[in-house]
């Protein structure tokens, strides 16, 4: 029985969300165990009191540190202590990784974690890597957030020896900042599947089956299309309902836009693996429906079952020589 | 009467489509003239001649060198000696920023040109800068860029005391890099009408009249920007057609698709300024249509009647106090 520690008081949408959303995952060998007040209605499903809770606006490191019995970082800590092969939250991503590093602790030879996320497209899903964890970088990071992206590639995404490519300004190899040009000559050297830079504008059309970058430009990338894909589809809706045909016309496609959406949903996975630390730790988006907690259980699960965390020991130390602790 | 110096072999649609957009722009006290191959069919319009061509993968820097002949380097040269107002060419964007430095030359205490973008949104437009000229860069030249591209918003955009954001990852003042960090700080001690920081997910429902960041991240924002916007599109019609009432209801929403698409047409502008030289600089899209053509020579005259560069060149001194040329 895999054991998911859940934060149920992470998330703007209450602890009711979450513990609906840990009902639906519980199945097929996954257990859910919520984290949370004293009290709360669980629904039948365990719960391991914290009686403090990390809000979302809260500075990460401090909140961490003055809250130690908070949901989050109880969760986090079960997980470090062999009481739960992974974590998910909904709350504050700062929190999580402040609250990875102090309780599960780094992987040897990582130097820092990253958060990984799956970019749907028409042509196949793929993993940008670092979409956040980390504000500065240098080269040999983004070395290392590839070969943790290609774990991810192999075990989630079930590619065998996976595409790596290098987010940048330009296909060709001279094209890029300080960072990206001299990650470029080291992920060259590396025994990665490196297929060169990618631009941005084919990460929605699969870019690679890894796309690598630093966590400021993941960041930026991942809500720009969030943000992109949104105000687009709402643009359009403004603009068929300006007319009685184009509202005719909008009801006969809804159910293409439906589709649509589905495939673009960042809640088909429902969250995102933050990756080198000892255990496994899921983080979902802020808003996460019931449905978008449950698929983060199922992702955290599946990492469980495809042994991801042992699956990076095993491959980073060796893969990276110049791995150091900062 | 304002002469624009048109690039007539840049671009990637060939000489025709430019001189076509070139006689459309003529009109109302704006004269276009082509500089390119000797003998080139300008369908009655001015031609300097310039035997060279810099083509779109040309290293840019020791092609302006190289081909100190091309019809991009002479287009410039033209602007440089007072013979044209502006420049534009849909040519290497590169080449443009290298021959620009060489030839026009920066504005005195410049420290490096930015490419100032207009980005749609349904609540209005807003300037991005640098949308890519210059891959690395210091706090003190976002401080230029946020100067530059609010003179850029009360000339062109007709903003008052236009209200300037940093690009980061989180709308609180510390979020950010090293580098937005530190711009940050020096934005609020600024004279500008500095605002904060602006998220991503905001760019296409006008995150301020200026958003500004450093070029790799600038450019990397506008190619996604493009690529989400066209692959949604696409998507949306394929989806839309894979059904009978799907494809009746894709006819009747035709025209709001198509006021939506012009709404965000990046050939609405036409180019981006180049901004910082001694004269004025813009780089059209290098597919662009001969509508896209005119549309950036009429971007260039206006900027010329607007004073553009002088304004630049009252304002940037006095405002800059750290000032250096590097």
């Amino acid at each position: 029985m895999t054991r998911i520690a859940v934060d149920a008081m992470g998330g703007d949408r209450g602890a009711a969300e979450i513990v609906a959303g840990a009902l639906q995952a519980r199945a097929d060998g996954i257990e859910p165990v919520l984290v949370g007040a004293p009290g709360l209605d669980t629904r039948g499903l365990e719960l391991i009191e914290a009686p403090e809770v990390i809000e979302m606006h809260e500075k990460p490191a401090e909140a961490v540190r003055a809250k130690p019995r908070s949901s989050l970082v109880v969760a986090n800590r079960l997980v470090a202590e062999g009481e739960a092969d992974a974590v998910v939250s909904a709350g504050n991503t700062g929190a999580m990784l402040a609250a990875g590093l102090l309780e599960i602790r780094r992987l040897p030879g990582v130097m820092r974690p990253a958060i990984a996320v799956v970019l749907p497209s028409r042509y196949g899903a793929s993993v940008l890597i670092d979409a956040g964890a980390n504000a500065d970088g240098r080269a040999e990071h983004l070395v290392q957030f590839a070969h943790m992206g290609s774990v991810f590639a192999e075990e989630i995404l079930e590619r065998r020896n996976p595409q790596v490519r290098l987010l940048s300004i330009g296909e060709e190899d001279e094209k890029g900042n300080q960072l990206t040009l001299e990650a470029h000559q080291l992920l060259r050297e590396s025994h990665l599947n490196f297929a060169g830079n990618a631009e941005a504008r084919d990460l929605l059309r699969f870019a690679a089956d890894v796309v690598v970058c630093d966590g400021f430009t993941g960041n930026i990338a991942l809500k720009l299309l969030e943000g992109t894909i949104k105000e687009l589809l709402d643009a359009l809706r403004q603009e068929i309902t300006a007319t009685p045909l184009g509202k005719l016309g909008g009801f006969l496609i809804r159910p293409a836009a439906r589709r649509l959406r589905t495939r673009l949903d960042p809640d088909t996975y429902g969250g995102a693996y933050l990756l080198g630390l000892r255990g496994l730790s899921v983080i979902a988006h802020g808003n996460s429906s019931s449905a978008a907690i449950s698929n983060a259980i199922r992702l955290a699960a599946r990492g469980v079952e495809h042994r991801v965390v042992d699956r990076l020991a095993e491959r980073l130390p060796d893969r990276v020589a110049s791995a150091r602790p900062t």
